[in-house]
């Protein structure tokens, strides 16, 4: 089973990096209120509590009536109402009697339609039916859309905020779901400064991969995210700080230091700490992408470019971060073959990609050193080796796609 | 200018709707650290306080050379290097002399062009060149991607993470950003019970719009959530509610009792307590969807079916509450023509869809009263009057739409 992974250890076989997840356990699991699981993964099924409707429920304003008494011309003895708010309806309708009901309120025993008000003309003596009903007419039985009992998500479903206003209808008070995962972050570089209000010289880099790192992992309420912490190129610091990292978090992200030509310092660490360390991905950017399993918990190593850094985090990191939580494997992902991206033969690409009426176009001279191209980019594009215009590529947006004011222009002008 | 609304008046004219809001001002601001700035809406414009690249910097691992030295077969005189974290080279490269450097580190004065090692030879005296070069091979000019000073982002801008690390890199540790907007919701109906846990009999019905629309709220970090409140159908009860919720927030979202054949307290209270009231729109669901400008801020009412007030409120009040945050009016909104939804001929439609193979598909009996439906929704699907399958809609993603484990079949497949 595939949970969520395009991990390569050799180049050619996607599913070896992922085997070393497999074995991980998802995280533990808590009792919250349901007000309060928006953004988190369900650790168990969730059974509806009460049907929906609860009771048999008028769809429009009007007569509660026996659909056989509702014929054109007759004229029915209204007996009572049932109003929204008054709870069990005290009125029963017999044959040849109505009961006025609200949108939403419940339809008295006796009744099986409901007459909309424009359908009868209100007399002394009651009503007259202009139009006739069949049975069930206007009005959504008790359980039609679920029933008591029935399962309404699965466990590993992340909730949303519309999720919990369906579960609440369902009569579900507290939900089971997995606890928060912890994660940490530690970037590397002897280049780097921690703060942008500490650059002195032209020849200060400041570390713009952890703050954008953390802003990422606060906005998702099933990351508790621990801190993060820069650290020069040394073994013994970075050791350090791993193993404290690691003895907090389930996961830690490493950038920096595993590149050709750099100092060997994270993977080393890596192999060293971890039970398993698997590096390389057929991918561009990010080949020098990484991932340690051990008895501790897991650890990521992002390359040190921040376009390849943030560009790799959100293709590889991401989805690996929701299951280890427990999710299910969906990512924002679109299919489309309307692009102009091609891959090379053995490597594959995540172009940063400007979405034109449409269409993904690549952006020009796009390098990795170059993160500053992120601000045109609306989506990564994401295409196996080979493939190029014409064949399927899978879309992560990075920002939002569609002008409104375009929205607004063609509702308008169509709408006339 | 259109900023981002579809409202209408009279059912004709939708700028009517928007007119009311132009007249209000958008909130203040405040200046926050850049990492502090994910979620939040740019006060104004940012510019880049240093170069990037900041220096003139290696793309390569290799030898920094006078591109007109570099003919093959020269061997040149290695006189030093330059390593990432080393700051400001020491060395200078002239006439026949080269200097090793690390990808990242500056390329040293004299220098124009970087051979990669795997063009050069190592020898005795130096290197041997075995490729030439053009000047400005391999290197990234100081200043080549963004020029200090360079306006990066526009007031209105919504901060993202990649965006923090963008501003990081150039130089950027503070920026202007909008207050947040102080939003507070009221829920009306005689019906509604507040908690899920105090459902005593099938007939009452908790109340699940509050705790929806606080998630989704509370999920935004240009919103500061000030609380909800549920309130009976009492004129005298909801004014009090809705005075003191008005006099903290800067807009309020009430839900209910404005649809025909309901108690109309919401439409009294607004039309009374603030300067100018519209109400009714010509979409389905949300028909009674109102606005109401006061000079203490606004308020929105949504329909009171559970579906028709998320609907609406992801629709039209969530663009809004952006707008008048002082953001940009840009949605998440996908143009299709690939749906199976028609509208009717006077009332533009907002379909449930499921994303089908990339085509919308509207989600059988789309009835108001079915809340239970938004589990197998995908998407809102914005479709204007008398428009239908091929015509032009949009849709506003409600959840994920691709199951990543079809990405990976397919990234697979086409990967060997």
């Amino acid at each position: 089973m595939y949970r969520g992974f395009v991990f390569t250890e050799d180049l050619s076989e996607p599913s070896k990096f992922y085997g070393l997840l497999s074995d991980v356990s998802p995280v533990g699991s808590e009792t919250v209120e349901v007000s309060e699981s928006s953004g988190r993964i369900l650790a168990s099924d969730v059974e509806a509590r009460r049907p929906s409707p609860p009771f048999t429920r008028s769809a429009m304003d009007g007569y509660a009536v026996r659909a056989e008494d509702a014929k054109p011309g007759a004229v029915l003895k209204v007996v009572g109402s049932s109003r929204i708010g008054e709870g069990e309806p005290e009125v029963e309708v017999g044959p040849g009697e109505a009961a006025y009901v609200d949108t939403g309120a419940p339809v008295p025993p006796g009744a099986d339609a409901v007459i909309p008000v424009e359908f009868v003309e209100e007399t002394e003596d009651g009503i007259e039916v202009k139009e006739p009903v069949e049975p069930g007419d206007n009005l959504d039985e008790k359980g039609s859309f679920v029933e008591e009992g029935e399962v309404v998500y699965e466990a590993g479903h992340e909730v949303t905020p519309v999720d919990v206003a369906v579960m609440i209808e369902l009569g579900v008070d507290e939900v089971e779901v997995r606890e928060r995962l912890r994660v940490a972050v530690i970037t590397t570089g002897d280049e780097l400064v921690p703060d942008p209000g500490d650059v002195e010289s032209p020849y200060d880099v400041p570390d713009c991969i952890g703050p954008a790192l953390q802003a990422r992992l606060e906005s998702e309420p099933f990351v508790e995210f621990l801190g993060r912490e820069l650290v020069p190129d040394d073994e013994k610091e970075l050791r350090e700080a791993l193993e404290e990292a690691s003895s907090e978090a389930h996961v830690v992200v490493l950038t920096g230091g595993s590149s050709v030509g750099r100092k060997d310092v994270v993977k080393n660490v890596l192999a060293d700490l971890y039970d398993r360390f698997v590096h390389g991905i057929k991918f561009r950017p990010g080949r020098p992408f990484g991932l340690a399993v051990g008895e501790d918990g897991v650890a990521f190593t992002l390359p040190g470019w921040p376009t390849s850094a943030l560009t790799t985090f959100e293709t590889w990191v991401f989805p690996a971060l929701k299951v280890l939580a427990g999710a299910d494997p969906r990512v924002v992902a679109f299919k489309t073959s309307d692009h102009d991206v091609k891959a090379k033969r053995s490597v594959g690409v995540i172009a940063r990609v400007k979405i034109e009426d449409g269409r993904a176009e690549a952006l020009p001279r796009d390098v990795s050193s170059n993160l500053q191209l992120f601000r045109e980019t609306d989506a990564l594009l994401l295409l196996p080796p080979g493939a190029g215009p014409g064949d399927d590529g899978y879309l992560i947006p990075v920002r939002r796609f569609e002008d409104w004011s375009k929205v607004i222009e063609n509702l308008e002008r169509e709408g006339r």
